[in-house]
């Protein structure tokens, strides 16, 4: 199998027409010279974890912000990189395939090649397994030729996805000094990203002169936060997604006898589900963070769909289209908390056999009560991360059965008067994964796989390549670096009866921002989705005219410049410094010293730990 | 609901771009006036079964086939249609929503109102219970606006698919006396065209002026015969379905852990997922015409891929994607004959849970060998058409299922000595159904639509528009019209213990051609196939540059130039005659009448009843 890695291969005309596709370049990183700017040292932005990251991490905690210019910016701190040796960089695909993850390799390695052509790029097959067992392949433009814009993650391939346990991070140390790797990019998600971020940090200790850097890569859209504004793959995901969705919903409409409910790919939090709802306008969206922040158990959300067929059939509309995250069942409480005693006694080596007798009283009832293909389901083995095996349960299955008990029930006690409720489940994940690239996905993942090169030029070890301003063209993309640590907070909740509180740092994924634009759109328009079927089919993701360069609407609509706006707080500072200079009136000094101390009043409250009602996702 | 039928509504970027795209006309439709010509009488391909049909469809048998001509054409039997008075016309979808339903539409009352403003094109809402209950919408260029190029059904909708039963026939006959209908067009595939046929004949009987029209629209690509080469939506379905599989292929890849199981909709024939396979390249397609011909058991066809996972694991590979039909079940002989005694149970009033309790014993003992979930499957009432709720029965869990016991079995006898076998099942159908049509379907369901409109102002009843010439480009396309009954034949065998012989003519879905070209492809590529892992991804549908224009495999291998042929005969009788003409030599008379013998008893043969090994699908 090995030897299959990287292998040129038949591609289709449309496949091919891609592969020519040369994505853009922002004008900071044309040319084969860059400045770097440095920022201010960093933070995190749950301040009260920052003295337990600051003690975790010690050499890689606080180091500023990378900002990339161009050459000729007047930028009178920014260092210019004129050296280039060669160096040898290793790269592996940890976690997930995503579409757009071979652009990566693609941009660092003509970045790398350009400044140095002696410079080296080897690609770990068969993902961290590879990386552990020194399996490499060297990424020339050759091997790439067939898998330029090119969607899976099938050039090196992936398998575990995790760097974490002593003899793993060893492993990972041990291959990087065999190769003389002078880098080591680590392509994938959240929780890939935190392995990165210990290894880092491990290397920095060991003085192991390997640079770790990571690149934001997941179709869930998880690993998100002040630096990151998406990943690579999320785009692509959510557009086929959504292209799946409309044609149910055609089809629901155009039969008028179905209620389809559709689970979605994603992890824990509901990003690609929102997505795909602002895109394709169906009837009904179970958002997992509502779910979470309401404490709805499964019975008010089967109460809440049931309302919206009752609602609907007095219209005389007998179909209908429901989307459920697939992390929904953790976040319905009592579902949460059976899943953490089934974790709970897995970890106790008790066999799934005999786990159902030994759960306390309320969650053995629970359980009984649940419908036995979802039995079987919720007690499979947890993932690496310590969650349910998401993928594998069939939450909108056990909806689908619970909504047709409850309306036979009202339909026997008179008070649903409306057709027999038919139901089609559908799960969509698998099936978008491996797309090609949408444009967007394959600029993105070019671009950092460039900045991944320039971060190692720097000589940087423990960043991430980010990329801001993404919801404009690719000429104003902003390039920079962030440390993996000023994304990091520690959850100190315990995670159900006999886990252990969790106190280690780490990269969370973040959840739907109920306070975000996206949110507030959908929430705007959901009444008119639940009646009007107002479906909008964004059709097939096109690579030429109409929608070929559409963006998702999480980007568009959300204001995420935060790079631009600590740059106008500076500005703020820097005035009221040149006002209030010795010399100025006592009213100006007053009125500064009033309004200085309630700022920094209300900002001190504001970053207090208790002010930030973490939910637990 | 019936209200929001024919509402304009709100639509993407890409639906705006499609809605403005004018498909072509083939050279004969262009400019407002058309010449008929009329060619021989027709039979039907099965001899044996012509006067069978001859009796029941005394009115429409032997009708001669139409061809449209330009007005220009040098043809003297032609007649020119020069006499437009103002028509009304209703037109229904019956059947399942395919892609470019709509186009049908568009094209009928493009032509209509070229060639008198004043005619009336009336669509009846909500299917066949529309026509049946008079509940008709007016066709508009304004109506028609948002749906022009788009997927679904959803402007009039549809419902039951059926026109069968005296009541149903006497409403629809009342509908269009009282409608003052000039004709009626029915948009559907096989079963729907032959209740057309039945209508048409019905019509003609009672001498109801109202001509019947057909259109060959459906999703599984099965109504195909000699002049029908392909349906409206199975070129966007097998491209959608392709995306999807091929994605998924590459997923498989890309982890490297898991087999695919993935089960297309498409009714009793393999059309789509033989289509899919060529364009996709998946690992193994279980084909059903392969699995019937040659009798495979369900324990036949689990080694068979137990076999391919065995090769795949000697060379390393512990992943791959296997194709299967919905109709397999029913061609599986084992499950078919159980099938049939739970149809006939259903027949005789028995309820579902007493059914396993009066099957035979060797039925009984099939039934409860199978896991639960399939057994409620199989129990479901069979459809209108009498074969089995083919989209309900999951035959790919069922099928991992036992190649994963197999599996197991072989794992614990040392016969298996790779990783353990992980399977992901998929039923590909809904999600591609209500997609935006592709290029060829929007062009393809336009000109059928035109065609209807001259095969009324031609004044023929009982007929289908057919285009043939189809795999090259519209300027080459034949247009033209064949009576239903050509189309039909008689089937003989019986369908099972209990269920009446079938003696009834009808136009009868076809089967995948097992000599035919595409299939050959196939097979020579097979072996590659199952071990090269050659994916082929054939992208998104794309309305603009590469693969835009591409055609199914299908249509592109085969040659399919029925009428081309049928004109050449022609030639060759006619040169025969020129060559032996009366004062010809002893010699030339001779050779002639020694050949033509010889041609008469080969084709004597070959036309005999026995000859056709009829497969029973």
């Amino acid at each position: 199998m090995d030897s299959d890695y990287g292998l040129t291969r038949e591609l289709s005309e449309l496949q091919k027409e891609r592969a020519k596709y040369q994505p853009e370049l922002p004008p900071c990183l044309q040319g084969t010279t860059v400045r770097v700017e440095f920022g201010d040292s960093t933070t995190t932005t749950d301040s009260s974890s920052a003295h337990a990251i600051s003690r975790a991490f010690p050499h890689t905690f606080g180091q500023p912000l990378a900002h990339f210019l161009r050459a000729t910016a007047k930028v009178p701190d920014a260092q210019i990189i004129e050296d280039h040796p060669p160096i040898r960089v290793g790269v592996v695909f940890s976690g997930r395939q995503s579409p757009g993850g071979h652009n990566v390799l693609w941009g660092l390695h003509d970045a790398l090649k350009i400044r140095n052509p002696d410079s080296i790029l080897l690609g770990f097959v068969g993902g961290t397994e590879g990386l552990f067992a020194q399996k490499t392949l060297e990424i020339t433009d050759d091997a790439l030729s067939t898998y330029k814009n090119q969607g899976g993650f099938d050039m090196l391939g992936r398998s575990v996805d995790q760097i974490r346990t002593t003899e793993q991070v060893n492993a990972a140390m041990s291959s990087c000094k065999d190769l003389k790797l002078d880098g080591l990019v680590i392509i994938g998600g959240a929780t890939s990203n935190s392995d990165a971020a210990q290894l880092a940090e491990t290397f920095a200790e060991s003085k192991c002169p390997t640079k770790v850097v990571g690149v934001p890569v997941s179709l869930n859209g998880d690993l998100k936060n002040q630096f990151v504004e998406t990943d690579v793959g999320f785009d692509t995901v959510c557009r086929v997604n959504s292209q799946l969705i409309s044609n149910v919903c055609i089809d629901a409409l155009s039969a008028g006898k179905y209620y389809y409910f559709i689970r979605l790919m994603g992890r824990r939090a509901s990003h690609v589900a929102l997505e795909c709802a602002l895109q394709s306008h169906p009837n009904l969206l179970i958002l997992g963070e509502e779910v979470a922040l309401s404490k709805l158990t499964i019975f008010d959300i089967t109460k809440q769909i049931c309302n919206a067929i009752q609602a609907r059939a007095e219209k005389g509309k007998y179909h209908g289209v429901v989307l459920i995250p697939e992390g929904l069942v953790e976040s319905i409480p009592e579902l949460y908390a059976l899943l953490q005693e089934i974790h709970s006694l897995h970890g106790q080596g008790v066999s799934i056999e005999n786990i159902s007798s030994h759960l306390s009283p309320w969650a053995s009832a629970l359980f009984e009560f649940l419908p036995p293909f979802i039995r079987r389901q919720l007690l499979l083995h947890p993932e690496s991360d310590n969650s349910a095996q998401l993928s594998q349960i069939e939450t909108e299955k056990l909806l689908a059965h619970l909504v047709e008990t409850e309306l036979d029930k009202q339909t026997k006690e008179g008070t649903y008067k409306g057709k027999k409720f038919s139901a089609v489940c559908h799960f969509f994940g698998y099936q978008a994964r491996g797309s090609l690239p949408s444009k967007f996905d394959c600029d993105y993942a070019y671009v950092l796989g460039h900045i991944c090169s320039h971060i190692l030029s720097a000589g940087l070890n423990g960043y991430m390549a980010t990329v801001t301003n993404l919801k404009h063209p690719v000429n104003k993309w902003k390039c920079g670096a962030a440390p993996f640590t000023a994304m990091m907070s520690v959850k100190r909740y315990s995670r159900g009866p006999g886990a252990i509180p969790i106190g280690k740092p780490a990269i969370h994924p973040a959840s739907v921002d109920l306070k975000g634009k996206a949110y507030e759109l959908l929430r705007e328009k959901a009444p008119s989705f639940l009646m009007d079927d107002l479906y909008r089919n964004p059709g097939p993701l096109q690579f030429d005219g109409s929608g070929a360069d559409d963006k998702t609407f999480t980007l568009s609509v959300e204001d995420q410049d935060y790079m631009g706006r600590i740059k106008k707080l500076q500005e703020y500072l820097d005035k009221v410094r040149s006002i209030v200079k010795p010399g100025c009136s006592q009213d100006v000094l007053k009125a500064a010293l009033s309004t200085m101390a309630s700022v920094t009043d209300v900002l001190t409250v504001m970053s207090a730990p208790s002010f930030h009602g973490q939910m637990p996702l």
